[in-house]
């Protein structure tokens, strides 16, 4: 079994209340790949820049994830800067430079098109959907997507939207996109729209798994510091969609632990900078936050 | 077993989205005793003026509440007017006369002495410390309190926050009563000034639970529309109080049971304006809404 997720790698100019973090390593694609490759086998498809060195490849290259995908495109990686205050629940963006991700076309290695689980990052729609349309036989097909892609380009997202399992993306979006500000309206709209599957989350308040069935509420962990909340989501959608990738098994139940999965890994990728934490977690230790999850939620009928 | 609440009774008028409702019945003290009463008897200490009639006493009559503590006094009943709009969260507040309310001094009847619950809404915190001296043998003593009272009293409120042993309140109460944005390290904080027991609302994002061993987590109840929030918080306590009262048991277990109760109330009463819905409600519906919570919150492990 194996994860293929499309999107982006990043060099993050970051500063929070617990400090600054220049250039360092980051992008959707990274934090997905990083929280999956604890999981199951990942295949990543992104571009990078002449500036992407050793030391950068060699964060992939040192766990279950293959970098055949990673395209080198000549000019410099995209980089992204971006700062945190207050409650931290927003990064106010400083600096976006796309770069060699401006002309970003997937291409995806003849080896990864067997990807039963496929992740589509936060990139603009028709590239999801020409990534998606060549994986027919996928057995499940995720996708992130934000604000700017759904006031932007809504024809080409609901073009997309018709062709994926599973939606993964925050509250304010899921409302945004279905035009509706009650959630759980909100989310039968969005429904509607394609995704089997939608999973909102809800930053410090969690997530939600929205199925045919039922309406499933994990909590965010309570942490006592938060040191930079880069790449929450997309390490949320990596352990959630390792987790689906490891256990071949779509079915509500798993689909729950999943997200509880998701949660544990985000728990911890905000607790340091960039991607410092993960690079140094270890199975055990999500072992224990995810019996911790259940701890916190668990009441007797 | 008996639960003991001392609270504002009043006559309230609301406007919402969904329309108005002049001067219907109102105040903490009625939102809980009409919700515990569906667990257990309650005990109701407070005060109303000559216009308090006879369609406002049988609310209570008609069900397991004692009246013998409403003080009739001279004068107008307190009187409360809000709006919501938006996302419902906050009321504004209209108007507000306390009239016989300013000068309330709970009298407990003697009979009234001997509840093994006791839940002091939210009043000056030394009206509540005088309630509260008078039960000295209270298995378990619950508290409110707001915003006015943490800026306003609070060298009163931090006598009586020692004295107690459940504090209810809200996300925001928490963080100024404990001067800490962090919500598990102002629970603490909180917890350090008195109540072994906190537990913090969080509106549409449930609620959680801070002991010596442990936080739980509730979610809100997933509601297609809110139509009048009002006193969904004393609702909540009602339930929770109600059921950790019938049962007689304060352990972490039967009080996170109690915390789902308070949710299952409290989304039934915003259903509609005032109490209706909680004064046609079943015991029926709560056991089924309970359910809800159980396969909306439950994952395997």
């Amino acid at each position: 079994m194996s994860v293929l997720v499309v999107g982006s790698v990043a060099f993050d100019s970051l500063k929070t209340p617990y400090g600054e973090a220049p250039e360092i390593l980051g992008g959707a694609a990274s934090y997905f790949s990083v929280a999956a490759s604890f999981f199951t086998q990942v295949n990543l498809v992104a571009v990078v820049g002449d500036d992407f060195g050793e030391a950068q490849s060699s964060v992939f290259k040192d766990r279950p994830i293959d970098t055949t995908g990673i395209e080198r495109a000549s000019g410099r990686t995209f980089r992204w800067s971006g700062e945190y205050t207050g409650d931290m629940s927003e990064a106010k963006t400083l600096d976006t430079q796309l770069n060699v991700f401006e002309s970003f076309a997937p291409k995806i290695p003849k080896k990864y098109l067997e990807s039963d689980f496929v992740f589509l990052a936060n990139i603009h729609p028709t590239l999801q959907l020409q990534v998606r349309d060549q994986l027919p036989d996928a057995k499940l097909v995720g996708l992130d997507t934000m604000n700017y892609w759904i006031n932007g380009t809504p024809d080409e997202l609901r073009r997309t939207l018709a062709r994926v399992d599973l939606l993964v993306i925050n509250d304010k979006e899921a409302r945004m996109l279905a035009g509706i500000d009650n959630l759980r309206r909100a989310a039968a709209e969005v429904r509607k729209m394609g995704p089997r599957w939608l999973v909102v989350k809800r930053g410090e308040f969690g997530a939600c798994l929205f199925t045919d069935d039922s309406i499933f509420f994990v909590p965010g962990y309570p942490l006592e510091e938060v040191h930079d909340p880069t790449g929450a989501g997309d390490t949320f959608a990596g352990g959630l969609m390792g987790h689906l990738t490891c256990t071949g098994d779509v079915s509500d139940r798993n689909l729950r632990r999943a997200l509880v999965y998701g949660s544990v890994m985000a728990s911890f990728a905000v607790e340091e900078f960039g991607l410092a934490r993960l690079l140094r977690l270890t199975l055990d230790e999500i072992a224990q936050r995810f019996s911790e999850f259940k701890a916190m939620t668990h009441f007797d009928v």
